[in-house]
């Protein structure tokens, strides 16, 4: 007998599924629309999948694609695919036909998984992908033509509902693989080991206060670090997931209120949409924790996510670190303060999570920035919630993880009482005269004008100052400003030459998880120029 | 680089106190009388302690005894102890002076940290401990004399307060030992590890739902699986500690009342002794969960504690799985039941922790007994909840760990929804005329006679049916009733066969943690008989 079995047991998610299909039979793990599945028929559904994906030739170590919404195969295939013995590929279902296909080969997939509302984002590459032996339609909604290949639900008819055991044998073996956005060059495959989504799990569950009797809504796209591992995390403790195929202000809060729901996730800029929407309601009568990241939320947005009975939590991560591994943990001594000195604390990203092991910030010789919330240096982390490394991309891992810290390329300063504030990507930053300023600190200031919907802060070429901050910003409905009259507004608070000298008037390219995509204005200010 | 490195760091609980005392500096810790300490002020005496063990020769793996209270040392230990590199055994208070030897001997303990009112039970033994070098005095309330030796703050007084780095490589790393109670042979030594005690700390915090703003009252001896692991889970979330020296109803009712507790663990005879004490509240002002184990609650209990505002989770678990290791996960479907089957269905073990990874009732072939709620089975478990061994006696680990699961000597039941309910104990078990009997399942039908305050039901000889049931009752204050009227009471209630031939009044021989001592009751009646 090797004695280590009894007391050292594997670190994976699946062993939620496989607790909760015994705790909670008969509770509702999955609403969507009409459609609602008990743990007892979530976990058939899994050994079902998985048992089909392994007769039909899946072996261990596949990679298995999904490209397709926040509906309930996404949640199946974050437990089926690794109970088979593979790992999950959840792709963005923004990307063109070009990115999908590099992603495909890349990560060298077996089985699409495939929404047919995006089977014309496939047809035109279907010829070019190398390792894709099936493909599987999921046809969700009617309407569409699926290409080539098996229907979701007869495939998963093939398979057994019983439970399997699973193949893995050492935590640190990959569950997911979850492709950057590749703002900066070829999206890169992030892998997330067993080991480390479990842990991360447990840190969602104790930071965002999840119960047993929690109701939490995807806002979040799953594909987006697997849903920041709620995908796993809402199924651990056994609350009830609300799949929603698509954002849309009026359906979250007809759902935030039909199902009492009492978690969801989502950006700043998803959240303002959201509070700005007209049918959102004047009080919530279940206590809401709202979890954002991101960017930082503004004064506004902290106020009126109080007003109508929600809670506001503040995290900070990336893709290579699962998510969030930062969180502002409240203070009681804030309970005093003002509400602008208290959103000002707020929206700092914090400290570690109970699970994350180190945070630094650094100087270029990986030496601490000293505690004074002004020297800027690079977010740098280690531990159990960091990535095992980019998949096939040895050289590019050695050079995020040099000196034996990830580095996040995010710029922050240290506050006196430890919390970290990001300040920009490294990207980012605008180096005007030699100065450095923060585009995020321009924008912070622009939050505060009461006409601002939205903005981005990013630097364009200058003659004399090098470069200089240049504002995009979208009105609120109904709201007149001027240009002059914003940059005076920003020259009563900040300094002069942190002021946008101009802002232009436009709605704000995003990506599908409403993170403002400032490269594309870049791209546009410094055509012809270098920067 | 190792690259593992970036992405693997040691589970270990010292990571709690190295996150929070920079997290919550400010935050109150420790609450002990009129003593208070920071997150600060508890890291750096932990800092202290650590590196005075160190330079007093304390070497990796060298064990460290702590004999004392419910006092903040105690506390201090559970960090500093390991934090040096060391293995911290922190003993029962309630032993004789030849059972703390054997200990001592077992463990072969470099130092013993005392609290000089336990001096009188080192004091005759003292030639007699082969290994202890160093003994330090806590005099933590005077009129007492010390042994030859250091004072404890004296002691911290050499060490720094500076961080110090930690010495475990391996996170299966023994972080502790825990003795067991030793009713049947000698007391056995229960190692934990660094990776185990991390994960049931966090499998606390969820389970009973611990958030920084909790407050955590210690009336569960923090001798007893390192107070099922407490010491680290209410420091991993930056609750606050309130430390109480000895246990008492009136003290314990007013500093529920003054510190607004929202959390502690009892076992239900010491929670009977609490609800029935005089001052008892009518309704308490904030919310208090109280986590009890050890017996099961009674219906009147589980009623009480209700009517008060406060809410009961009921565990189950042994020394060798860290404290608990079950729970009884409420079901929403009970909502709209009786309190009499609501009571029955809370009273049983439940459902596995959701860091639990495998429980199981099997017979003496290892085969899993029905789901029938009446075939009795022994209770194993395996995973990262279970001991890594017993120290120094491999053979009874193997013997514990036959068949790659850890074995509880518990019986149990497995109900239709998957609940386990422990019957007994396998040596509690009556067997009469060829038929088990659950002795808790005859205590469970006395305790719903209103003048019953506690029982204890044995097998007692019988000539001609082998052995019998016989109960050991004491009454509550004022109540009368005779032993006919009780026997009458419990035929109404089960079979024949289960009811006590006799019953005897009497005050019970408990255990320092509240447990009735059985085989006391037991040595007296099978005097001159083998069982």
């Amino acid at each position: 007998m090797n004695i280590q079995s009894v007391y050292h047991s594997i670190l994976t998610p699946l062993t939620f599924i496989e607790r909760n299909r015994q705790v909670y039979p008969n509770k509702t793990a999955i609403i969507y629309g009409e459609q609602r599945f008990t743990y007892s028929q979530f976990a058939a559904r899994i050994h079902r999948l998985a048992s089909a994906l392994q007769d039909t030739g899946m072996e261990v170590g596949d990679r298995v694609a999904f490209f397709c919404f926040n509906i309930p195969p996404m949640l199946e295939a974050h437990f089926a695919v690794p109970l088979a013995g593979g790992v999950l590929v959840s792709i963005n279902t923004r990307l063109t036909s070009q990115e999908l296909a590099y992603i495909l080969n890349d990560c060298g997939a077996k089985f699409l998984f495939l929404d047919t509302e995006l089977a014309d984002i496939i047809r035109p590459i279907q010829d070019s992908l190398k390792t894709v032996k099936y493909i599987i339609n999921i046809a969700d909604v009617p309407g569409f033509t699926s290409v080539d290949g098996e229907d979701y639900e007869a495939f998963l008819n093939t398979g057994s509902p019983e439970p399997l055991p699973w193949a893995v044998t050492d935590e640190l073996e990959t569950i997911t693989i979850n492709y950057t956005s590749g703002t900066s060059g070829k999206p890169k495959g992030v892998m997330y080991s067993h080991r480390g989504a479990y842990l991360n799990s447990l840190g969602e569950i104790i930071e965002t206060n999840l119960t047993p009797t929690s109701v939490y809504l995807w806002t979040l796209p799953m594909f987006h670090c697997n849903g920041w591992c709620f995908t796993w995390a809402v199924t651990a403790i056994g609350g009830t997931h609300i799949c929603l195929r698509k954002f849309h202000p009026a359906k979250v809060w007809q759902l935030i209120q039909q199902e009492s729901v009492t978690h969801l996730n989502a950006a700043p800029v998803i959240l303002i949409s959201l509070l700005n929407y007209a049918d959102c309601p004047q009080q919530l009568t279940t206590p809401l924790t709202i979890t954002t990241a991101g960017a930082p939320p503004s004064p506004t947005l902290i106020e009126k996510i109080s007003q109508i009975g929600a809670k506001i939590i503040h995290v900070y991560g990336l893709t290579e670190v699962y998510g969030p591994y930062t969180v502002c943990e409240y203070q009681s001594e804030w309970d005093d303060l003002s509400i602008a000195e208290k959103s000002r604390l707020i929206a700092r990203q914090g400290v570690p999570y109970i699970t994350g092991d180190g945070l630094r910030v650094v100087d270029k010789n990986m030496q601490d920035v000293p505690k004074d919330g002004l020297t800027m240096g690079e977010v740098v982390m280690r531990g159990n919630m960091v990535m095992t490394g980019y998949y096939n991309d040895p050289e590019y891992t050695a050079k995020a993880f040099h000196g034996g810290w990830f580095h996040s390329g995010d710029l922050a300063v240290v506050h006196p009482d430890g919390y970290i504030e990001v300040r920009d990507r490294i990207k980012d930053i605008i180096i005007t005269n030699g100065e450095n300023v923060s585009s995020i600190e321009v924008e912070q200031c622009l939050y505060r004008h009461e006409a601002v919907l939205e903005c981005a802060v990013i630097a364009v070429p200058h003659e004399k100052r090098g470069e200089v901050p240049k504002a995009f910003v979208t009105l609120k409905e109904g709201a007149t400003v001027t240009a002059q009259e914003l940059i005076t507004f920003c020259r009563s608070q900040i300094a002069n030459f942190k002021c946008p000298l101009t802002v232009e008037f436009t709605t704000l390219p995003k990506t599908s998880t409403g993170k403002i995509q400032k490269y594309l204005l870049r791209a546009k200010e410094w055509a012809g120029h270098t920067r």
